[in-house]
C-alpha cells in the first residue's frame, strides 16, 4: 500500500537523522522511561498524546528531557487515541499515546477501535505498576493485557531496563506492518525508573525487519482486466490508499476505458477530494442503497477494501451487500499495494485513457435557515485552500460530498470504526500533523459530547481548527435507524433517548469555557460569515450551527 | 456481608411483588429485548442508566413497555456506568447499563473497574450485532466478551430468545454473589428483536440459587479475641460493609474494651460519617503513612477489606504496608460476613462497653480567601441533614472528614478504584436512588473532566446535586507523586502535563452550557452563601470554588 509505503520511507529517513542529531545527546547512563523515548524518536516518532498518571510520571520526566518527542496533554484518553488516529493519517506516520494502566486504555479503546479500522499505526505506551507490586492486588491492578488484546494487535512488556529498546523498535515495526496496526507497550513502572541503559546504541536499530507492503500478483490484474474487457457489466469499490489521487486516477482511467462504475468504500481513512481529482459516489450506509448501486452488475472488483457488508444488519436483509449472481473479484487485499495493482490494472485496459476530473467549482451561496442540504453548501463555497476536512456529520452530511466535489482540493478524514466521538480528537492530530494548513472538523451534535474537552487541547496547542457542530438536537442517526429496524411500536421522535433537548446543549457555551471563541449560526448567512472569519483567524474557532433534525 | 445480604433481602421481596405487578401485563408474546427487560424488572431491577446505539435500539424500544424499568440517558458511557454504581452503593440492588458493542463498553470500563473495586453489583447490556452478521466482520464488529472479561465478571450471551429470561436471571445472581460483581451480558440484536417468548412465566425465577454471605467461622473469631486480649499492641482494620453503622458501632465497642486502634480502608464504598456515629481515621494514601500509622503495633487485624497494600509503588518502598514483626490475622474476607463477625468479636472482647461516637458539632465558619484548609469547613459548617457526599476530592481534600464528623448524619461515596472520572456520575447513581436525599458531589478539577457530560443528566432529571468543583488548575496528586516517586529533576508545578491552565477552564461555563445553574467562589463567604442557596433550591447546581494548588 502506497500510504504504508510513503509512511516507511519517511520512517527510515528521519531515523537516520535523528540518531545523528542524537549522537549529540551523549551516551549517558538513562532509566528504562527515557531509553523508551529515544528509541521511538531516533526511530521519528515525534509526538505524544497524552493523559499520564501516577505509574507514567517517571515517563512524563523523560518527555522533559527527549524535546525531540512533543508531549500533547488531553485531558481524557479518547482525546488522545483519536488525536493519534488523526496525526498518523496526515503525518504518514505514527504517534505514541501515554496512557494511565488498563482504565485509561479502557477510555482510550473506542477511538481505537476507530484507528484500527482505519487502518492506522499507533503505538500506546500504557503504564503499570511494578511486576512485584501487581500480586498484591492494588485498586488499580488492572488485566491491560486483555484490553489491549481486544485490539487485535500485538502486546508488549519489556521484562527490564535491557529490554525495553528492543521491545519499543519491535512495537513499532508491528505497529507499522501493512496496513498499519495498534501496538501496546506495556511499561512497568520499575521498567521506567530503572538506570541502567546507554543512552545510545545499536539497540536503536529495529532487529525485526519491516515488511514491505505485499504486491498483487500480476496474473490476478490480468485476470480482472479481462472480466473487465467482457462487456459485462461491472463495478469497482475502492478504498484505503487508492481514496488518494494515485488511486483515484487510475480508477477513472478504468471507468473511462471499461465503463465500469466506480464506487469508493463508505467511509475513508484519508480521501483527496476537490477540483482537479477525480470524483466517485461512495457506497451508501443502508444495505438497499448499496444494492440499488450496485444493480445489474455481474461483476464486483474490489481493491483496498472489504467486499460490501451492511454496516448494522436489520431483519430480512442481507449481510453481504453483492447482488445474486454477481460475481466477486477481489483486486487487493487490505494490506496489499492496491495502488500498483490498480494502476497496472488502468494500462492494461485503459492504456490511452486521461483520468476525468472534477472542475473547479463552488455552490451557490444558499440563504436562509440553515438546513441540512444548506449547510453544506456554504462549506463548499466558503472551503479555504489546502483544507483537511474531519467529517463525523453522521446523518446530517449527506449533502457535504457533493458540496464540496469542485472546491480547492482537499483531504477529508472519515471515523471509519463507526464508534462515535472521533471527530473533535482527529482534528487534533491532524492540526498537529500539519500546522500549516486549516482543518475543518464538521461534528455531529450527539458525537462532540464523548471527547469534548479535545476543544481544550485545541486551545492549548492554538490549533488552527475550525469546528463546526451540526446541532439537531438529537441522536437523529439512531431515529433514522429506528424507522429501518422497525424497533418499536412508538414514534422516535418521542422517545427519550434519542431526544438530546431537556436541556439543550450550549456548545458555544462549552467552547468558550474551554477557551475556545465560539458562535453560534440559525442562518446560511450567519454561518457564512462566522465560518469565513473563523477560518481566517489563526487558533480554534467553534461554530455551533443549528438545524432542524431530519425528518 | 450485611449489605450484601440487606440487597438479597430487596432482590427477593420485590421479586414477588413485581411478578404480582407484571401479571396484570398479561402473557403477550414478546422479543427478546422486552423478554430482557421483563425479567430483570420481575426481580427488582429498576433503573437502566443508557447510552444505547443502532444494536441496542430493540431494547430502547422495549423500555417504553415496560415502564416499571426507569431509563436514563448518559451521553457518555462513563456516565452510565460510574452512575450504575452509584445508584446500587445507595439502592441497595443493582443497576442496569445498557452500552453499545466493544466501543461503548471501553468507554464505560473505566468506571466498571471503580465498581469492581467497591465490589458493587452492576449487570452490564451490551448489544452486539446478530451472530450471522459477524463472520462479515462489519466496522463496529469488535471483541466485546474480551473486554468485558477484562473485570474478571461473568459474561453471558445468550444464543437465542428462548434463553434469555435464564441467562437475565444467571446474571443478575452472578451480579449479587458476595461482595458483588460485575456481570456482563450481551444481547445480540437478532436476538433482541426476534418474537417467540411468552411475557411471562417460570423462567422468570432464577435457577442459579443465590448464595448466602458466607459466614466467618466461630473458632476464628475466638483466636482474634485471644489476640486482642493478650495485652500486645494491635490494629485494627475494617472496610466494605463495615462502614456502615453496625460495624462501626462494633469496632468502636472492641477499640473501648482492648484498646486496639481502629483504622478505616483509605476509600469506603460507603461509610456512614457524622454526629451520633463512630469515626475513625482513614489509612493513608502513601505508605510511609500508613506505616506510621501502624508502628508499633505486634497485630493487625483486618476485616471486609483488604491487607493494606501500597495505593502506588514508590522505588524503596514496601508494597505490603504490615510493620516488620506484626502479625496479620484476617477476621473476615471481602465477600464474608464481616459484620457479624466483628459484631460477635465486640461481644466476647468488650461485652459491656457502648460505642464512642461522635458529638453534634461543626466548624466555625471560616471567612477569606478559600484555601484547602478552609473550603472543607465550609461544608461542615452548612452540610445539609441526611446528605450523600460523594467524594472526588483527591489531594484537596485531605481535611473533609475532619471537617464533617460532627454534622449530621451522612453517607460518603468514594471512588474506590482510583480512576479519575467518577465523581459526578455517582452522584447521578445516588440522586436516582434516593430521590428525598441531598447529594453533595465534591469534585476535583481534573476528575471532572472526564465524564463532564453528567451535568447534562443531573439536569435532564432534575436530580438534587449540589456539586462543587474543586478547582486548583492542575493535576495536584500528580505534583504531590512527582516528589514522592523522584520522577524527574525538574519542577512538576512547571510541567505542562500536569498543569491545568492556559487556559484556565471555566466550570461555571461549563455548566450552564449542560443546563446546570452555576457560579464561582474564591473566599468561603462565598462558597458560603452559594452552598447554601444551592442545597435550598430544588435541581442540580454547580459551584466552582477556585483553591490554590497543594504546594
Amino acid at each position: 500500500m502506497r500510504a504504508v509505503s510513503l509512511l516507511l520511507g519517511v520512517f527510515r529517513h528521519r531515523r537516520a537523522a535523528a540518531r545523528a542529531a542524537a549522537g549529540s545527546e551523549g551516551v549517558a547512563v538513562v532509566n528504562g522511561a527515557e531509553s523508551l523515548l529515544r528509541t521511538l524518536a531516533d526511530a521519528g516518532v515525534e509526538v505524544c498524546f497524552s493523559n499520564p498518571g501516577t505509574t507514567e510520571l517517571h515517563l512524563v520526566g523523560a518527555l522533559d528531557k527527549v524535546p525531540r518527542m512533543r508531549a500533547v496533554l488531553g485531558l481524557f484518553e479518547g482525546v488522545a487515541t483519536g488525536a493519534a488516529d488523526g496525526y498518523a493519517r496526515i503525518a504518514g506516520k505514527p504517534a505514541a499515546t501515554l496512557l494511565h494502566l488498563g482504565p485509561g486504555l479502557g477510555h482510550g479503546l473506542s477511538n481505537l477501535h476507530n484507528a484500527r479500522r482505519a487502518n492506522t499505526p499507533i503505538v500506546n505506551i500504557v503504564g503499570d505498576h511494578p511486576t512485584y507490586h501487581k500480586p498484591y492486588d492494588p485498586p488499580l491492578e488492572s488485566d491491560i493485557e486483555t484490553v489491549a488484546r481486544s485490539l487485535r494487535g500485538p502486546v508488549r512488556r519489556p521484562a527490564n531496563v535491557a529490554a525495553v529498546r528492543q521491545d519499543a523498535v519491535s512495537a513499532l515495526a508491528e505497529a507499522l506492518e501493512p496496513p498499519g496496526q495498534i501496538a501496546t507497550l506495556i511499561m512497568p513502572a520499575d521498567v521506567s525508573w530503572s538506570d541502567g541503559v546507554a543512552a545510545d546504541g545499536d539497540g536503536n536499530r529495529p532487529a525485526t525487519p519491516i515488511r514491505p507492503v505485499p504486491p498483487v500478483a500480476p496474473r490476478l490484474i490480468e485476470q480482472v482486466a479481462g472480466v473487465l474487457c467482457s462487456g459485462e457489466p461491472s463495478a469497482l469499490v475502492i478504498g484505503g490508499p487508492l481514496g488518494r489521487e494515485a488511486g483515484l486516477c487510475a480508477a477513472s482511467r478504468i471507468a473511462a476505458g471499461t465503463g465500469t462504475r466506480v464506487l469508493l468504500e463508505t467511509y475513508s481513512s484519508r480521501l483527496e477530494h476537490g477540483a482537479g481529482l477525480p470524483s466517485f459516489p461512495r457506497l451508501g450506509f443502508y444495505p438497499d442503497q448499496v444494492l440499488r448501486q450496485l444493480d445489474g452488475v455481474r461483476h464486483v472488483i474490489v481493491a483496498g477494501t472489504s467486499v460490501p457488508v451492511a454496516f448494522f444488519a436489520y431483519p430480512d436483509k442481507p449481510s453481504r451487500l453483492v447482488p445474486d449472481g454477481a460475481q466477486t473479484h477481489v483486486l487487493a487485499e487490505v494490506g496489499q499495494d492496491a495502488v500498483a495493482a490498480l494502476t497496472a490494472l488502468a494500462d492494461l485496459v485503459a492504456p490511452d485513457r486521461e483520468p476525468v476530473v472534477t472542475a473547479a467549482g463552488r455552490p451557490a451561496m444558499p440563504s436562509g435557515p440553515l438546513t441540512v442540504d444548506t449547510w453544506p453548501a456554504v462549506i463548499g463555497a466558503l472551503l479555504p485552500e489546502r483544507a483537511i476536512v474531519v467529517d463525523e456529520t453522521i446523518s446530517s452530511g449527506i449533502g457535504l460530498s457533493a458540496a464540496t466535489a469542485g472546491a480547492p482540493r482537499h483531504d477529508v478524514l472519515a471515523m471509519c470504526g463507526g464508534a462515535m466521538g472521533e471527530g473533535l480528537p482527529l482534528a487534533v492530530g491532524a492540526a498537529v500533523a500539519a500546522p500549516d494548513r486549516p482543518v475543518i472538523a464538521l461534528e455531529a451534535d450527539g458525537c462532540a459530547i464523548y471527547t469534548l474537552s479535545a476543544l481544550w487541547t485545541q486551545a492549548r496547542e492554538n490549533l488552527d481548527i475550525t469546528n463546526v457542530i451540526l446541532n439537531n438536537r438529537s441522536y437523529a442517526i439512531l431515529r433514522e435507524e429506528w424507522q429501518h429496524l422497525g424497533a418499536g411500536a412508538s414514534d422516535p421522535h418521542t422517545n427519550r433517548l434519542l431526544d438530546l433537548t431537556g436541556p439543550d446543549i450550549d456548545f458555544v457555551g462549552l467552547a468558550r469555557a474551554f477557551g475556545v471563541p465560539g458562535s453560534r449560526a440559525s442562518t446560511a448567512e450567519e454561518l457564512a460569515e462566522q465560518f469565513a472569519r473563523a477560518v481566517a483567524e489563526p487558533g480554534p474557532h467553534l461554530i455551533e450551527a443549528v438545524i432542524p433534525p431530519v425528518a
